[in-house]
This record gives C-alpha cells, structure tokens and sequence, in this order.
C-alpha cells in the first residue's frame, strides 16, 4: 500500500480538504504527520494549541486515509532551548550544537527525557484514540546528521553512571580497559574523561563503551516514549523511521521496543553518502546502485522480525547530497515496486507537496512547490496505485535462502580500530551483499545471535567480538557458514582474545591468525586455488590447524579454509575473487543461481519473480515465466514481475 | 597616469627625499600612504604623533606628488584591542579573531563605529585641507581574508536590531523564512541565534539575511567614514580600494558613497584563488588568465559609475598565493596598459619598495629590498611612463557592446545553497565574461536594475531574487537579453517563487521551470539544435509556455528558448555550448566579432585599438590598422595599440 | 648488541622470570622499562609503590640484562591533570589537549617542571645505584604527536618571560619584528599574543621566536632532568629517544646534555608520514625506503657525537599509521643490520611481547600477544644475534665522505614561511641524501657551525638564516661545498639580509638573489651547461657576482655557480638534475663513487661493506670482495657483509 509525508501545518487550512482528496484519489492509504510540529503544539511554555491538529486528523481521516502520528521530539522549540540549555549536545570538539535545524538534543540529558515525557504523553493521551489513528512514529531518524554521539557534561555524567553499573569497581574499569598501559588508570569513576581531546588516539576499549553506552541510550529513550504511547493508546502500533547507512547505534535493539521498522529511502542521496568509487557514482547517479534500497529493505525486514514499511520514499530530486540529479523516468515507480517486492508493508512518500521555503526547498514532493499539480514523481506514485489495484494480492514474503549476520557493534569496533584507513564494515558487507544479489539469490539480514536454520547459505562479512549466542547460532547453522577477516579478534573488553584471533570461532574455522596486515590503495595479495583474485584492503596471516585449504596466498599462506561447513576467508577480496567466492559458497550450499549483469537484480516473493531493470539498455527474461506487470524484454529503468513455470 | 603605494613609516626619514625624487623621476604621479599606520600615529590612547606625517607629507608633496590618505582602521592597534575587545571580530565557529595582522575588527561593534569615527575624524581635521592631498581611501580592502561576516555577540546583537528594523513583528519574521518547519518559530527577536554551530544545515532565509546584515552594514560604516571626510576634506575625492573577488558584500551599495571605485589587482595571485582546472593554472601560472584583470576592471568601471583606479598593481612576485612564481618579463607592462585600455585612470603599483621584513616580505616592490635599485617590475613601470608620455592624450571609454549585470546577492545565495557542490556563481560569470571577450567585445558591468538601454546584449548570467527594477530594467532593455539558468528562482524571501520559476520573468522568457538537477562532474546532458554541445554541473527542466525552442536536450526538453529579445538557456554550459551560444547571441545582436586565440585579447577605448598577447607565441593583427604602440605581429607578453581604418 | 623494550607492569609477575631468561635466550643484552609506569609508581599523591618495580629490575638484572630506566614522565597520571591542570597542553586552535593517551604536558608549565622533578628525583635515589642499572633515558619520544608547542595561558606567560629576556625592551622588540608593519607594535611584554588565531596570517618573526622559545624550553627541560639524574646516579649514562621526523625542537641543542642519543625506527610507518609520492609509498610499503632508516641512523650518529642506539626497532607491523602491511620477510634482520653498519651501538626493539590491550594491540612484539611464542620478527631478531654472534667484532665508525649540514631551524622557518605550498626542508634534504647514498657514498650529518674539516664534500641543501660560526665553518671547510636555494635569505630577526641573500654567504658564494619563485607542480624551469635537467617548487634569481657560471637556465640566469670550492645550485633540483648534481660534486670532489640502482644501499664501517637489497630483485657484488656474512648474490630483503680486496 502507499503513504505520505504531509505538514498540515505548512499550508493553509482551506488547502487541507483538497489535499486529503487528492491523496485518496491518488491511491494512498496512509498518511504520516506531526513530527516537527512541536512549536505549533506548544508555542510557549504549557499553551498547548492542538486545535489546529485536531481538525487535520479530522479532515484526513474523514477523507478516508489512516493517520501516522510521529512525536515530535527530533525538533525542540526555541523556549524549551533557551529554559534548558542543558539538553543540547556537544560535537567531539567540545561545541554546543545549537537550535535552528533539528536533533538540537542529547540522550544524556535527564531534562530531555522528562520533557520528552511529557509531549508525548500529551499527544498520546489527546489522540491515542483517535479513530482515523493507525499507528505511531518515535521521534525522527534516531542518529541522523552524526547526532547519536554527544560529548558534552550531561553525556560524561551519564557515561561515568553507565560505566559504574557495568564494571562495579574501577579495578575492573581499569582491568577491561587494559589502563595500565600509558598509567591511564583512573581511582574513581569521577576521574573518567570523555575519549575525545587527546593528544594522540584515546583508549579504544573506552571509545567502544562509548559507543556501546549511547546505543544503549537510544534503546532505552525509545523504550520510554513507546511505555507512554502504549499505556494510552491501545490497539496502535508503533514504529520509528531509521534513516539508512546510519549504523551508531544497535537498531536490533531499538526495535525490540517496536511493532514493525521503517526506514526512509533516498536511493540517490545515498549514492553521494556511501563510499562508492568516482566510476561507480556517475554509473549510477541518475538511477542508484541497484543495491543500496534493497540492502536497506532486506535489513529492516530483518529488524523489524518481518514487518517494514518504507517511510519516506525519495519521489524525485533531494536537496542534501553533494550533486542532486532528477532521477531518470521510471525510477520512482521502480523503487516503489522494489519496496513492495522486498516486503514492504506500505511505501510512503515523502513528501506530499514540495516546500517553498526553509532547508529542504529543493526536495522534491509528490506535488510541484504551491500548487495542487503532480510532480514527475507524484504521477508515477499513480500509476504505481493503479498497477498495484490491477494485480492480484501480493504473496507472502518467504525465507531467503541466504543469511546476513550484520553486527552494528563491528561498525564501531573498526570505526574505532580501522587499522587501515579504508577498512570500512558496511562497505565490506554491501559487496557481499551485492555479489550474492548478483546471483540472483534473496537474502535476510539477521542480527548476531538470531538462529541461523533453515538457510542454505550464512554469510559473516566479519564480526569483531563474537558473543556465547553468536557463536552457538553459527555452531548451529544447518547451512554453509562463510567467515571473513578479523572474526573473533577482539573479546569483550575489546582485547586480544586469549589464544589468538578468531577466539571463540576457532573450534569452528579451524584456524589461527597470528598477524594482520592492511594494505593501502595499490597493494594486493593474489590467491589461486578452489578460488582465484587478490585480496586488498586487508589480510590475516593465518594457520590452519585443522581446517583444509582451498585456496593460498603466493606466498603460501592460507587464503580460504573450510573445516565442515565452516569457510574462512582471510582478506578483504577483490572484486574478481569476491565474485569467485559467492559463486563458490552458492554452489557448495546447492544453490540455483543466475548471474546477472550489473544493471539487474531480481526479487522473488512467494511465487512471483520481480525483475528490475536499472539501465541503460534492455534486458530480456529467460524462459519459463508467466507475466504479470511489464513485459518479457524490460525496458531501462522498467521492471517485469513474472511466475516461474518450474 | 601611474601611482605608487608608500610607508614612509617603514623607513628611515632620511630616505624620504630621495625615494619622492625617484617617484617623480620614474613618472608617478599619486602616492598613497597612512592606511596601516594606527599605531604610529596614536600610540597610546590620546597620545597622538602627527608630526611624522606632517613631514612626510610636505616630502612628497613637496617633490611633486599627489597624496592619497589611508585611514587606517583595517589595523586597529593593540592597547585598543587590549581595551575594547568587543570590536574583535570571531570565526564560524564562535572563535575571536584576535590581533597580530589586520581587518581584525566587527563592523557589528558599536565601540569600533566611535574609535573608527574618532581617529578617522583626527586625520580629516589635520590633513584635510593638506595642499597635497587628492582624496582619501577608507579603510583597506573590505572583506578581505574573509572579514565581512563576524559571528560573535556583538553580531548577534546587531543582527537582531536588523532583524526588528526589517521584519517589525516575529510573525512577519517567521513567515518570511518559513519558520514554521522543523519548529524554527521564535516568540521575540531576543529568541533569534546566529545561523552556525546547528545539527544539520541552518535556514537558508536566515542565513541570507545575516549576508545581507553585514553587506548593509559594510556600506553603512563606509558611509559613516565618508561623512567624516567630507565634513573636514572640502574637494577631496574619497574612494575605497575593493579586493578581486570578494564578493561576500555589495560593492554597487558601498560605491554609492564614493566618488571613485579602486581595486587591487594581483592577476597572478588570482590564477590561485579562481577555481580554474590545475591545466588551466599551470598554463596561466606566471602570465595570469586573460580575463582576470579586465573581468575587475570592467567591474570596478562599473561600481565607480564609470570612474575607477587600480590602487594596487601586482609588480612582480607576491607572498600569499599557495605558490608565487615571477611574473613573465612584460607582464607589468602589459597589465599596466591593460588597466588603461579598460579606463583606469590611475594605476598605482604596490608598493614602493619591497619589505625586508613582516609578513610581506615575499612580495615584490617596484624597488628591490633595502635599496633604490628598480626590481623588473620596476623597469617595466618605467617604461609604461615613458610610453604613455610619448602617446597623445587616450581617447574617452565608451559604452561597451555588451552588458552583464552582476548580482552580488546571487553569490550569496549559490554559496548558501549551491544544491550541486560546483555551482559557484563568480565562475559562471567569468566564464560567460571569457567567452564574449574571446569574440573581442568590450563588456560593461552593471548592477541589477541599472538602466539597460543602448546595449546591444545584456547578459544575466544568473540573477536567483528578481526585483521590481531588475525586471523593469530588462523589460525595457533594448538589445537582446540572454538569461541563465535559476534565475528568478527565489522571491524576496528566499522562497520559491509563486508560480514557479523564473518568478518575475516568467512573462519575459515565456518559460516555467518543475524541476532542477545539479550533476556531478562526469555526468553531462547533450543539446542540439540553433546550438549543440552539453551542459554540466545544472540544468533546469523547464517548459515552454509562449517561448520558442531554439535547442533541446536530448531527452526533448527545451535547453535555449527565446520569446521575442529575451533568451534562456536552462543550464550550465560546457565549453563548446558556451562559445556557440555566445557566438549565437552575438550573431543575433548583429554585434561584428572577432574570434580570438585564448591567449589573445582586444579592448577598445574611443578608436584606439588594444592588442593583448599572454603568450606564448606570436600573433599578428588582422589588416587594416595604423599602429600607436607596438608592431603588428604582437610577441608573447606584448602588447599593440593601433587605430582601425575603418 | 641487541636490547628489547619491556613492561613488567602489562604482565602477571609470575612470567616475569621466563620473560627474563627467554630475552637473554633471545641474545638480548639490554632491557629498557620504566618510561610509562607513573600511575603504578605513585597511584596517587605522596603513595609510592616502588616494591613491585625494585622485583621487576632484581628479576631482570638477575637473568643478566643491563637495565635501562626511563623516567615516566610522558604520563603524568589522572590524579596529578586534576589536582594541576596547568600542566595540560593547548593545541593552536587554543583547545586544551587532554588526559587519555600520552604527551598531555606543555613545557612551559611551572607545576609541571616541580612534578617532573619530584618524581625523577624519587627514582633517581631510589635507582640511581642499582647494579642492574646501565643507564637512563628521559621522558619519551619529545615533540611526538605534534607536542613541541603549546597554545595555552602557560605558554604565553613563559613566551613574554622568555622575549623580556632576549630583547630587553619593547623597542627591539618591535624592530626585530619589523612591528611597525600593519600597526603590530606592542608598548609592553604584556601586550604579546600568542601567534595565532590571527584574521590573516601572523607576523613570521613572531612565529619563528615562539618556535625557538619551545626549542629552548625543551632543552632546559630536559637538562633539568639530567641534572637530578646524574646527582643520584654517578656513573650511568643518560639518553632521550627522539623520534623520527620530528624536527620541531633542535635535537642538537638536546643532545648536549646527553651521553649517548638514541632514536625510534619504525621504518615502515615512516614510508606513511614521508611526502612520497603514491607510486613510491606503494614501492616500498613492505620494506621502506632504503633511506629512511639510515638517514636517521647518520642524523643521530651526528646528534650523539658519533654515539647513538636505535631504541625502539620496529619488529614487524605497526598500529599507528594509515596502513600498516606485514614487513616482508627478512627485512627486521636487514633493519638490524643497516643499524649495525651505520654505527648503532645497541639495536633495542620495541617490544618484547605484543599488548592485547589499549592503543597499541595491533603493534607487534618480538613474541605474540599473551604468548611465549616468537613472533616472525622475534625469529629474525634471534637470527641477528646468532649472526652478530658468530662474527668478528665490528670495525670502528670512521668519518664520511660527505657532510650534510642539517639546520632545525631552517625546518621552522620553511614551515612559517613556505612560500611554494610543497616547500618542505625536510624533504629537500632527504632528496640530497637519497643522490649522495645511490652514489655509495657514507654520509656525517653534523650541525651548522660544527667543523667540516676533513670532509671531500659539505652538503647544505638549504639555511636560511646563517649564524657567524656556520658561516665560519664553510669558509674554513676543506673540500668542495654545495649550497642549496634560499641559503643566507634572512637573517638573525628573520627579515631579508642587507644586501640581498645570500647575505653572510654572498662573499664565499659569489652571488646576489634578487628576486624568487616558487613553482607549482606542473611548472618547472629548465637547465643546461655543466649540469642539466630542470628545477621545480622553486627557483632563486640571481646574479653571478665573482662566481663562475656552470650551468644556466633556459632563460639564460645562473643555475649552478662555483667561486673557489662553493658551488650554489639556483634551486630545488628535479629528479635528473639532482642526480646530475650529485654526480657532477662528487667528481669534482675526487670521491670514488659506485652507481648503485634504486632498492641497493652500501654502508662501509671500518674495512667492512654492507650492501642491502630492498629488492625485488637479485643484485650481485662487483668483482673484488671477501665475504662475511652472506653470499656475492644478494636477494630480495637480503644483505651481504664483505671486506674489499682494494
Ligand atoms: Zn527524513
Ligand atoms: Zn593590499
Ligand atoms: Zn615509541
């Protein structure tokens, strides 16, 4: 089904009826509101103004549409600000990051908390009940533009509180952190300082707690909100929108508070963010990489144990990358349909209708800026209505038959410890990602410790610290299991694991890794074997002591282990051998697979198989397939979703 | 005529006499002193040390020479600053720009208006009525080192007085800049922050009247200078020596004070600052870009309403540049005749001679370091004096062919938002600037809402907020008028306007544009038609409504319209749709052209013929020419002046 | 002989004894402790908690070793930053450095001169006569992590304190500083701010002086602790390990004070910091550059006058720098060696076991983490042992061929005042050296104003400000000299020389620079005559004044000159012409020389030859050698040790 963004409180009021009918007409069900909204709620002090608020959910639900209501806690207003300073956060230089845009707050302040309280218990208690009232959003993409870390006095009280329920003592403090190296060690929780200022890298173990600390933070801060909207507003659900390529903190964790998860999709904008080469930006700046949204999908599906929605859907050109191109005609209808064929319960636009003024002008809407005319986007969203109307119902989404263990915490452990500069974890597993989507296989993305069975095929891009319920899931696994560099090298103090890397997985891999190298751009390490390429980025020099190897490195060493089902890679692989090992591990696991170009990617939902055509040029399906939506040859920027005879 | 930039203060007094003798000898009329010389002529508060300028005065002026007075607040010495630091001016990021060079001062600071109105009003009485005083120069360079915008309390003060003065109500602030999203409202100006330090991106509204505070507030205190001089200085001329491009306030407002413009003009040093490619740097690195100088002088010509200087000519290697190669030999000379041909009444070299010491020890004088030996630049001076003697007396400038309107405004609204990282307002100009220059047209700039009449072309490279006299002005424009793209594409606002852009000139172009892409680098979009080639970095999506297409994209929508004299091109052109649409307007215009080299450059004043050559090699004169100066085959870094037959 | 860096304090006392008995094992002769330990000496005030050190040296001293102690005073520990927080270091953006990793004092801080002192005096009694003890090294690594300078309220008391002391008034002051330019004048100390934080940038003398007093501050700072040290410990020599490529304080000036200098090689991070190019980082990123080891080694032989350890040798990967690969395989032996060959007493690696904990986990020891298992380095420093072991006595170090004169200063002074943005002292130098080792030549580094007698061939690549007894020196130096660019171009208060550069030199030299350039990548100027090939980055314009003309740009200018032995090179050499250069000295000097290709180095000591190969590649003696150690052929990470017949 299809939403929209709407600010009722950006446009006139005899504008509202019309709107609301149009989106109806349009083919939208739901319509998510109020999130910024908090100064025309509460322009003062306790002056509460929700008539306004009111006779919008009145009109849209009288129009026939299910009402989202977000709180609005991502935009404090200017009074809270001033009568409260000390709920701003601080950027790792130690300055106040201030009012005038929005996330002005720290999950550290207990101020915050209780004026977050209170809003939302306002809200709830007002509209809790409200019948056009279907669910509700948590405050506004959580750890959007760098906010989940703060470094200010209220985060070091609350951090030195943290570390005082989590190590009792400081002998123990000092003992996790390994302080006595550079006489780091501290005598009171007091003496602990933020990990920012130093004169060369702080403890890495404390910035891990750090990390750990504010992930905790944001779990426990949704927590509250969602305590308050549930004791007053029975039957709805609740959600929050995560913003994508936003890994700081562990949202497995803030969704276990969570009906369903959404996310907000801007495949272009993301195309600037992620860290794809010059090449690979222009090849797909107009369209996005025809991974970036379903990496997204598949992994919010899996945070929200298998209900997502899309929140905001990108309908046209944004405002906030570096370069921000229209897209080229088709991609916001293929997008929509890419949601939906990954599972997505609804796909929301965002926005209704673009704003004239403030920051986000050049974003586009589903309506030209001012008027009540669709935007080449707004009529693609139609005709997206409408082929949705003419199909038969969806099929429910099934298992994958490829795993993803993503691991947010190995994020921070290499942001923290990159050790070469571009170690980067979600880069590392996008390419994993995109090598078995390549191969036209449907993956899941499921969280460390989450049961493996019932998969052909589990893949680990890399996991730094491997819990007791990691590993046993990965002992477990009733498929193939592929381990990549760095597995079980760190403990749970963020240590050296006692018997060497990969700690707790050894009994596992069969293997030891008794050095490790990074290796800057122009350096690679080739392998030949079952597999062949090079490595680059990264290498473990490892023993095998009791797996066999498939392939070595030229000078010897082992490149790919297996012992059982278990397959250790030791480096970062080029492109050539990232391909050769996905082809590899599909095999092995008896795996159908079909290699597809570069601009296709295929989605199978039940039954129906959904092709996407990024361009340019035509590509055309194989035999045996039944068609539902498009044709046998799928046009650039088309799609075709077709039944399998066999 | 020539002039010449001189401390006396920088060197023994014994050497005075000599140094006006050689001055004279050389062939310079103008010195200019005093401007850095705060703490020489008030060393303490009160204490005041006249007598020193007294004498140098009498020397100079005695030899000869017309004096031009410096007042010196672009230096404000140390027990000032010790005393008041609330003139101290602070970074972006809330830091205080202290002393220890110079500009180091707020135009916000209500302190600094009383010491500036105080030792500015000192020099007037005592030097007003000096027999050798011809004018005086405020201050020094405006803006330079990023010194127009100061972000500390006292700007935060001053803003909200400019912000009550504009708006009258909070309401009417709100409103204008769309305060309403992300709950940006304030309840009293008291309530307004500076536009820095915010989680994402700041209002683009706010942060355009913050521009506009400190452009007004630039002009304002440039004024309150003048009305001093003029009270104490009867018949003296005032004018301020503007730096090449800084362009963060509107040098047309400062202008309306004075009664000459001046600029100081560093070609070289230039090629560094402009974002050329580095082939374009290293191919211009000791000769500069053709089009730097003239592109200012023309400028200046313009904010002096015809009358302008160059108060500082570049005479050899400078000290700021990130390198500072010797210029080629004849580069002086040609860029002193360059100036002229332009309609510079005075070129004044900077400086007398080099400093052995200080921050500019670097930086080349007409006289080498310690002694009163001429360095190359110097020659070169010489030997533009003895040319100009021997020349009968320069023909009046006149009207150029073409007109370009520039919009300092619409650099500060690309640099808030440039949607597309390479978006730079001041290249697009210049690089429209080049390619009529390239044809051998003489161009005149003009602000926005000045008088349009008796240009063959006007072009508008972009002008985003389009007031009621720049639409006026272009209605009644008599030559064809040639509009980029964005124009009107913000209200007086900052919004997008009503009906689409381009706002007010949507009757004039016949055009409405839905939709706008910026394009990274490497992405381009083919044009064909009346013009062909690609635009890059922009493109407009635009329709026709009453225009005639004369290109189109190749996706069909319109790339060059024209209703009836007025054209629009809807994007950034590379280099070949660059120089056919200016070969096209020209055509069009019936304007007779003459394709030059890209190291050849004309510039006509009355009859007389100028002929540049930047080297390297040789280029001869088309026939028809009686020469003046110079040879007609003009040899690299030479320079021919010649009388057309016809 | 062969030392190790250990922590008793990182390890459980019980492995104290196998760690003690296994170094000796090992061939290790010296053991360096101490230098971090502050917070287990003394966990809080007055609380000294010496039992478990005096243990660690019994055990140490009982296995055999000779103990070096180093006095903890590059982590001053939490209790003593708070209780003192006036010892705490600024950065330049005036932010304070904090507690957390290392280095957090500022030398100018009162408090923290008292603490340093309590606390070596505290071991100074309590160790100072233990038999183990062979001797001392202060503090660690000074001026690493960009700590030399400080910006805080402490250093700008010590910074007026220590200008009242060398200029007596505000007057010589002002003139020194040439303060008279843009009204920087001063009337009192009290009136001096530190050189930063300035609109444009600060004036170049004040930052040369606030460079010199840091230098100044860490000689006496470290003389203070030598002065305790040799009270309470008769007998024992003193060392500082100095780090390589931090030249911001004069290490000379250091070494004064010391016994013996010691410095830190860590030859494959270097290859990171170094400005090569991309294609030479990747060349020798798995071996280093076959210099930067042993230019060190020749720089620190001059330091220590002719006495100098490498103190911390690295023994395999590092953690600290961009990337960080896994040495080849034999290149920690050929790093042991090279030391060896160039007169290294003591080759001490850093460290003996790799620390699963804190900053440095990814550094690795001789042993692996938590292990009594030899790391790959660990074996190779056994075999250099063996080898060590089963050879004669090494020859003495006898005095170069060639003396390169390296100046501190001029590094600062090129830092304040680059002029070309890739203007780098260091750089140039290392250049130089490159020419002169690819030549076979042995190198004596010695600084300005030393003697240079009995040298073939004095190198001084550049200096800027020319000291009576440098000048002294090269006037009576016996051989030929080579003098770089810039040479003599200011002079003791950092203006331009009366006269013009070379100033004091311009007698020896033979010539005049009036004007310079500095030249983009891109740009360079050719040469031609007895040298030829071309300059880049920089060119002096100058006249022959006396000097013959060798060589002469294209623009017919001097390019290399000679008066009597003084030959002046008019810039920064490109590739070809360095070479040309080179050879062309050495030839005239009468050295015997030996071409050698890129990755072979040569190092006579005494009658022995050491050749190293960085390979890849197989390179074979010239004819005439008995061997030593190793064969004629010698492999990729290879060395061969040999007595020459002739
Ligand atoms: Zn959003
Ligand atoms: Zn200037
Ligand atoms: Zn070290």
């Amino acid at each position: 089904m299809l939403g929209v963004c709407y600010y009722p409180e950006h446009w006139d009021e005899n504008r509202w009826e019309t709107d609301a009918r149009r989106m109806v007409e349009l083919g939208i069900s739901y319509v998510r509101i109020g999130e910024f909204a908090w100064s025309r709620l509460e322009p003062a002090r306790g002056q509460f103004t929700f008539d306004w608020l009111d006779r919008a959910m009145d009109v849209l639900h009288g129009a026939g549409l299910r009402i989202v209501l977000g709180t609005p806690t991502a935009t404090p207003p200017k009074w809270l600000v001033d009568e409260c300073p000390d709920i701003l956060p601080y950027d790792e230089q130690g300055r106040v990051r201030g009012f005038g845009s929005r996330r002005h707050y720290t999950f550290s302040s207990e101020t915050w908390w209780r004026e977050s309280a209170r809003i939302v218990e306002m809200l709830a208690r007002r509209y809790g009940t409200h019948p056009g009232l279907a669910g509700w959003q948590t405050d506004n993409e959580y750890g959007c533009h760098d906010s989940s870390l703060s470094w200010g006095p209220e985060d070091l009280r609350a951090f030195r509180d943290w570390l005082r329920r989590r190590y009792q003592s400081t002998d123990q403090l000092n003992e996790a952190w390994g302080a006595v190296f550079w006489s780091m060690e501290v005598t009171g929780f007091d003496q602990v300082a933020l990990p920012t200022g130093t004169v060369t890298e702080p403890n890495p173990a404390q910035r891990l707690d750090f990390w750990r600390f504010h992930s905790d933070q944001i779990a426990a801060y949704d927590r509250m909100q969602c305590d308050i909207l549930r004791a007053h507003s029975p039957g709805r659900w609740i959600t929050h929108n995560f913003m994508g390529f936003v890994s700081d903190f562990d949202h497995f964790k803030v969704a276990e508070n969570l009906d369903l998860a959404s996310w907000d999709s801007y495949p272009i904008g993301f195309v600037e963010k992620f860290p794809f080469s010059e090449a690979e930006r222009n090849r797909w700046a107009e369209t996005s990489h025809p991974d970036i949204a379903p990496w997204h999908h598949d992994l919010y599906r899996g945070v929200g144990r298998g209900r997502f929605w899309v929140m905001e859907q990108q309908p046209g050109p944004v405002n906030w990358a570096a370069w921000n191109p229209v897209p080229k005609p088709g991609m916001v209808r293929l997008w929509s349909w890419e949601a939906l064929a990954h599972g997505a319960e609804v796909v929301s636009y965002f926005r209704w209708r673009q704003a004239p003024f403030a920051q986000e002008q050049f974003h586009a809407g589903l309506n030209l800026p001012h008027s009540d005319e669709l935007s080449p986007g707004g009529a693609e969203a139609a005709q997206v209505a409408r082929e949705r109307a003419a199909l038969p119902t969806l099929p429910a989404t099934t298992r994958g038959q490829v795993a993803f263990v993503f691991d947010y915490p190995s994020y921070w452990a290499t942001m923290i410890q990159p050790q070469g500069r571009d170690f980067r974890y979600e880069e590392l597993v996008f390419r994993w990602y995109e090598a078995f989507r390549r191969l036209g296989l449907n993956v899941d993305v499921v969280a460390p410790g989450a049961p493996l069975l019932g998969y052909a095929l589990v893949v680990v891009p890399t996991m730094l610290q491997v819990s007791e319920p990691a590993q046993k899931a990965l002992a477990e696994a009733e498929g193939l299991v592929l381990i990549g560099p760095r597995a079980g090298s760190r403990d749970r103090h963020f240590a050296i694991p006692q018997g060497l890397p990969p700690g707790p997985l050894a009994a596992l891999t069969g293997t030891r890794v008794t050095q490790v190298a990074s290796l800057r751009p122009g350096l690679s390490q080739g392998v030949t074997g079952a597999v062949s390429g090079a490595v680059a980025r990264w290498r473990d020099h490892a023993e095998a002591v009791g797996a066999e190897v498939l392939a070595r490195f030229d000078d010897g060493g082992p490149a790919l282990t297996r012992k059982g089902r278990v397959h250790s890679l030791m480096g970062w692989p080029e492109e050539g051998l990232l391909g050769q090992v996905a082809a590899h591990m599909a095999g092995a696991a008896g795996l159908r697979t079909l290699a597809l170009p570069p601009q296709i990617r295929l989605r199978r939902r039940g039954d129906w198989w959904f092709f996407f055509n990024y361009g340019p040029g035509e590509w055309s399906l194989p035999e045996g397939f039944d068609l539902l939506l498009g044709s046998a040859t799928v046009p650039p920027q088309g799609l075709t979703i077709a039944r399998s005879w066999t």
